[in-house]
């Protein structure tokens, strides 16, 4: 149960990473040891036909390349995630990447046998983290030596995968083992497969989506209610200093209720000696419940170096993806010849299990190889994530078939 | 279907009062006429301690009481709702009252055989519906001339049954058949039943709750977020001209989707031809998809009558709640001798199922004659109330038995 517990701390970074996660033993003895690079493009068309130049994301890798460049596997990361995966920078950080218990050595995504890449995407949140390197609203214009704000192009997942790919080519690679991510980067991954059939081998679809519904794409939306209303936002014009943190921090607090469930916060609760008649409350409308306070002040120090035009744009990148960005999943799934895996979360508040299992039906329907294993559990989204481990063999045998 | 569709249009209300709402059929030909009237109190101490003077709510009656008022039910309104539980103002009114489908001659709440009250709670959200009668930091407090906005004092589920309390008093009435209601007004209901037990026969909890655990008082925290970032809420001080609507109408939104389900915004979505990929919103940040347009313009229209602080009182009445108002639930159902019909959804992403389970089972424990019939369907919160009328029997055989 401790363990359990100690993960969900890790994995409450699933959508809000944090720089203070708990520190998670390693598997082996020694650290992997990992370094920042940098990947450059000069221009960039979007999805949309706009052009951004200079284009920068950070990246990482883990494992070596074969010399036939056959054995790579790209980590897609989730919405507020970063590229570090696994390992540590430092042999003394505190914390590993997000899927350390998965990625490795002898682990699941063995980087014995794979060559295991992962970066930033655009607009990444964390854009003030100093290992993070991304290009969005944040990034300064070169044609005005301010922040682009909103004058910054609308991006979508095929865009994080199209910068992916250049990146991915530029290392002489032409072919991907699999594709893996979660949440916001199953998205990427199957989008991955439909837009590339030629490149993707597989697909590991974690706590993920085919397309974002009409009932996620409005849950979306509320998520940037806070950062609009907050007057310092002023339609996306801030500088860093005058930031809109107060409506980005409640933005992040929505997000972590979203992406867990009543049993995760009912641990919280009591070791807070929560109950609803709570004197302060009950005393002054301006006092908080104290499970209010850990989560508003959990996600107030989490806004720190995250940006909160950022999250607009990845919101919108989530809202309009549907995989293959065609106009129907159907029609975006019709050329995968991945061979997929889904893994759902029963319990998930945010991305639903009928989303990834709608997805599993269309590829089946289309005669892929496609396998579906619902994860069980009281943590919601999260569940996924920490579930995942305990799937370390499955997803072992599919990456070897 | 299509009944169905209506019905939940209608029920949209629940947790968000409309005055728009789609009118439904009577089902007598004669349409039900009801008055609005006033209770006042000349003053109110609260469960806090403070005192409120010059209180006053709005109640309506159906049917008639009988010589040895005996045969009393009470409704207790939802979040959003008001008094009018049943008919009509006037023969032409586009709408009846929320539960009109229940409420009548010869309906499972008989208004031939009960005398069926509805009362305005305290700090009523529809401060400026010229129908609705209520008492709250939208009211002008006598000491300075000027709403009394965060200087109004903290008010508690119990307070709402105390001012009920009160106004049946004032009938001469001493016992009731029955208490029920939806959502908020299942505390309302439940806490009658623990604070005094000499008055309760009979509880219907619908979509209803013995407590707001951990999580459900962090999620209600969340509605309030968009109101204290917008800028015109000036920490409560505003007037009526210069009113924070924009954070109300978000509020509105993120509470509309909370007491929804993805079914419901599919059927939306399929109307308005909703895609995932819209081109106004691919080419532009600040273009809407329609399935959010649809959504946040009509809890724009409904936030005009309704007031921003109102909502935040009534948040922490919900979040300071648990029946019986003691430090467990258990101890605060001890006394409680009612018998009680839970009636939880089990699509409900508001009020969770676990919830009315948890007091049933509270109950049943203490030896309370106890039933609990889940209701299954499509529509989250609001399943509750649309499918509430096919419960008709079975609310009509617990208030004969």
């Amino acid at each position: 149960m401790l363990r359990k517990l100690s993960v969900v701390w890790l994995l409450t970074s699933v959508w809000l990473v944090s720089g203070c996660a708990a520190a998670q033993p390693a598997a082996d003895s020694a650290p992997m040891l990992v370094e920042k690079q940098t990947f450059t493009l000069p221009v960039f068309t979007t999805f949309g036909g706009q052009k951004i130049e200079n284009v920068k994301v950070g990246w990482e890798s883990y494992g070596t390349l074969s010399p036939a460049k056959d054995n790579a596997i790209l980590i897609t990361h989730y919405f507020s995630g970063t590229s570090h995966a696994a390992g540590r920078y430092h042999p003394d950080d505190a914390a590993p990447g997000y899927w350390d218990a998965l990625i490795g050595p002898g682990k699941a995504i063995d980087t014995n046998k794979y060559f295991v890449v992962s970066a930033d995407t655009l607009v990444n949140l964390n854009a003030y983290d100093d290992k993070v390197i991304t290009t969005g609203p944040a990034t300064i214009n070169p044609l005005t030596g301010k922040p682009y704000g909103l004058d910054f192009p609308v991006v979508t997942i095929r865009d994080f995968v199209n910068v992916q790919k250049a990146l991915l080519e530029s290392l002489g690679i032409t072919r991907l083992h699999a594709v893996v991510g979660p949440s916001m980067g199953s998205m990427q991954a199957l989008d991955w497969a439909a837009a590339y059939p030629d490149w993707v081998e597989r697909v590991i679809s974690v706590i993920g989506s085919g397309e974002s519904d009409a009932w996620t794409t409005a849950a979306l939306e509320q998520w940037t209610m806070p950062i609009r209303l907050d007057p310092n936002w002023q339609d996306g014009n801030y500088t860093r200093e005058s930031a809109p943190v107060a409506g980005l921090a409640a933005a992040l607090a929505l997000i972590t209720q979203h992406a867990l469930h009543p049993g995760y916060f009912e641990s919280q609760g009591n070791k807070l000696g929560y109950q609803p008649l709570e004197k302060g409350p009950l005393e002054d409308i301006r006092t908080r419940h104290t499970i209010v306070d850990w989560l508003f002040n959990r996600a107030k120090s989490r806004a720190t170096h995250m940006d909160a035009n950022h999250l607009l744009y990845l919101v919108r990148a989530c809202q309009l993806y549907v995989a293959g960005h065609q106009q129907s999943l159907s029609q975006g799934l019709a050329d995968v010849s991945a061979k997929t895996l889904f893994l759902p979360a029963s319990s998930d508040l945010l991305l639903m299990p009928y989303l990834a299992e709608s997805a599993h039906d269309t590829l089946t329907d289309q005669g892929v190889n496609s396998e579906l294993i619902t994860l069980h559990g009281p943590l919601g989204h999260l569940e996924g994530v920490a579930d995942v481990q305990e799937q370390a063999s499955a997803i072992q045998a599919f990456l070897e078939k």
